[in-house]
């Protein structure tokens, strides 16, 4: 099929749908592949990613000289550009996957019941999981690396931007798949520019998308969230606070705070709000804010921060809710962990917060109560990362409460059966 | 405020978000309560609904007169009507329940990382579960019971016809929320017969729920399925099958399918479909045909089921995915394990199947092949109930594949969070 920019409705939903039941039946024999061939397919992707390099870089140079000429920015153009670090960092990622351990099979409680039935809980695939990205191709090869591992059958849809890269990393993984005899529409990649493809991706193609995985910035997000009418793994954003206690130490305070707003500001584990509590405030406050400032962070303040140093500017009442993903943080004085708790209920994203203190009780009170997906004592808010959890890869950052919350690695794509092994047992 | 039949929009919108507001605070309250102090709540709640039992009666009685007026069929008053040994089941279900360990706060898995960070994954409340229910008004005390025991506040919608005992068991319900000082809040019933109510709680109030369940007949979860705007735990219709394998023993196989399909008709775990193998039909088929019809249970077969038994009639198309919830069975010869699997996964709904055999490598590749929630070697599809788990008790059965699947009890009314701890991490 030739990538298109625009196809005709009824053309769209019929190849759409076919797409569909293409990956709902190669899901079938997907989910029945043991482990070494699923590694084997990742392995055979890795090496032609490495072999058909040329063409990527090819494909991409067609991609950024049109974003070029279409006025793309500088940020923008960086995202979309490949170069063979980064095509070898593509194909590493494959190798990653393919040595994490299979998810499908492992059994994750048994019990056996009066009656004699032995019960497994099994691990098993979701199915079909619906990616939908923006201008990073390599997406393409992670998100699909992924949901193979997970034993599920992936439709990807990228951006319209990078449809000819995505599509040469995509030749590549279709063929580590027909390698390893697995069906190649276990990973599909959406041949058209159509932004339709997108609508009918979020309508579920008639039952055959289990999930949605929306990677990409809060429009995207906020546009699926809005119209999915299947389930969504996703975060809309993270506003992630890092509360000083008053047991705080100040030198872990300097350290993690630094590190959370400024290791890289442009990630959705980047602090956004600084609390400090004011029993140390008069000690705390001052060498914080100085930190962050002659680090290059603006920072917006309430009053009392603003007293702390003349750089501070005055906080909007907005600034509180803010995902700035830049160099900007909002600072607060806080009357104790309770009105820090209440802050973070109030203006955060249940995505990652972070209390600093060296007192037990307090950072307990703090973990058991910040109902966030990620909730850290003495630690940056930026290891809010699948790879920094252990998981190897990550798929996303989920913020919803159901299936998966938190970093969404292979274990949290996949689903689970009830298996029971009886010798007649009927019911009273 | 009293019940009423129909409310200004404005009004029951203002009232709807107002509820789940309250559930909402509520929930944050009881997500941090102990569990002596819920099961404490529990105990109180089944002795107010002993001590008010006359009062629920009276209730009740009102609500049968008018659905008798109103013309009501037998089975529909009698899944209304109460009786005192309804009651004292109903009192005797929230026991149970205050029995159950409390899911909250188990720890679900613990690594540390190279760096020293400490990573738990912990079991949280989801928060506020809507429950949708018809005429049975226990469901009043099991749903409220099971949704606070995992620490959620629960909005509870009951049939229309059944509302005055429904407010006379959430009363007592009530009761042992304040005498155990848990909020009143933490479980609500929508106190109207507008059916409004039940859109305005689909649509989510406002991101107030964070999950429906539904539980009643195929045309509420439709409703429920359809236009729910929330995630829902439920299942559509249980079209589960036993299948008989070429390897299969007699008596068992006898034993297994008069229980799946006979003990109780109505339930969803009930078998719809036998399927025989041709390699057994001539030993296998007449005798578990004519064991049916004797039974009392009709048959509708193909062909060759036909030419079993003259008692058994054709079969039609639509018959294999038809849920009869009835004395009725729909019954084929399949050619091996590979038409069953097949049959199962075109017709089935993904709920509960099972096979009869002695053959190991079959009964493994029926539990590995099989995608339902619950699949079962030689025992009773009946067995398909959060009881029959160990799970104590279920809120209901679901065959979606996200978070919840097969029964589900406290634990699947979960969810859970990462506390991290560390001593002063950063990345790098």
């Amino acid at each position: 099929m030739t990538a298109t920019d625009a196809t005709a409705p009824d053309d769209l939903d019929a190849m759409m749908l076919d797409i569909g039941a293409r990956a709902r039946a190669s899901a079938r024999a997907l989910a029945l592949t043991p482990g070494p061939r699923k590694d084997e397919a990742l392995k055979a992707m890795a090496t032609a990613v490495r072999t058909e390099a040329e063409a990527i870089l090819t494909a991409n140079a067609e991609d950024v000289a049109d974003a070029t000429a279409g006025g793309a920015d500088k940020a923008f153009l960086d995202r979309l550009a490949l170069t063979p670090e980064r095509i070898e960092a593509i194909a590493a990622g494959l190798d990653v996957v393919a040595g994490l351990s299979d998810p499908v099979g492992s059994v994750l409680a048994a019990w056996t019941r009066p009656n004699g039935l032995m019960i497994e809980r099994v691990r098993v695939p979701i199915g079909v999981i619906g990616v939908i990205y923006e201008s990073r191709p390599g997406v393409t090869a992670d998100a699909g690396a992924l949901c193979i591992k997970a034993g599920n059958a992936a439709i990807l849809r990228g951006g319209s931007e990078s449809l000819r890269s995505a599509t040469a990393i995509h030749r590549a993984l279709v063929r580590g798949l027909n390698e390893a005899g697995l069906p190649a529409d276990a990973i599909q990649l959406v041949p058209t520019r159509d932004r339709a493809a997108v609508g009918a991706m979020l309508a579920g193609l008639n039952g055959a998308i289990d999930v949605i995985v929306p990677r990409g910035g809060k429009g995207l997000v906020a546009r699926v969230q809005a119209e999915a009418r299947v389930p969504v793994f996703a975060h809309l954003e993270g506003i992630c606070h890092v509360y000083v206690h008053a047991g705080a130490n100040l030198d872990t305070a300097k350290a993690v705070v630094l590190n959370a707003k400024m290791r890289r500001t442009g990630i959705c584990g980047a602090a956004e709000t600084l609390l400090v509590d004011r029993a140390v405030a008069s000690t705390h406050l001052q060498p914080l804010v100085a930190m962050l400032l002659d680090a290059g962070c603006a920072v917006r303040g309430d009053a009392a921060v603003q007293a702390a140093d003349r750089r501070v500017t005055a906080a909007a009442a907005a600034d509180w809710s803010t995902e700035y993903l830049d160099a900007i943080i909002s600072a607060k004085v806080v009357d104790g962990i309770e009105a820090a708790i209440a802050h973070i209920e109030r203006y955060g994203s249940h995505h990652t917060d972070a209390i600093i203190t060296e007192d037990f009780t307090a950072a307990e009170r703090f973990l058991g109560e910040v109902d966030s997906a990620i909730v850290l004592v003495n630690a940056s808010t930026q290891f809010a990362d699948g790879g920094e959890f252990g998981f190897g890869a990550e798929i996303g950052i989920a913020t919803g409460k159901l299936h998966a919350r938190g970093p969404v690695g292979v274990e949290q794509l996949t689903s689970f059966k009830y298996k029971v092994r009886g010798n007649g047992q009927t019911r009273p």
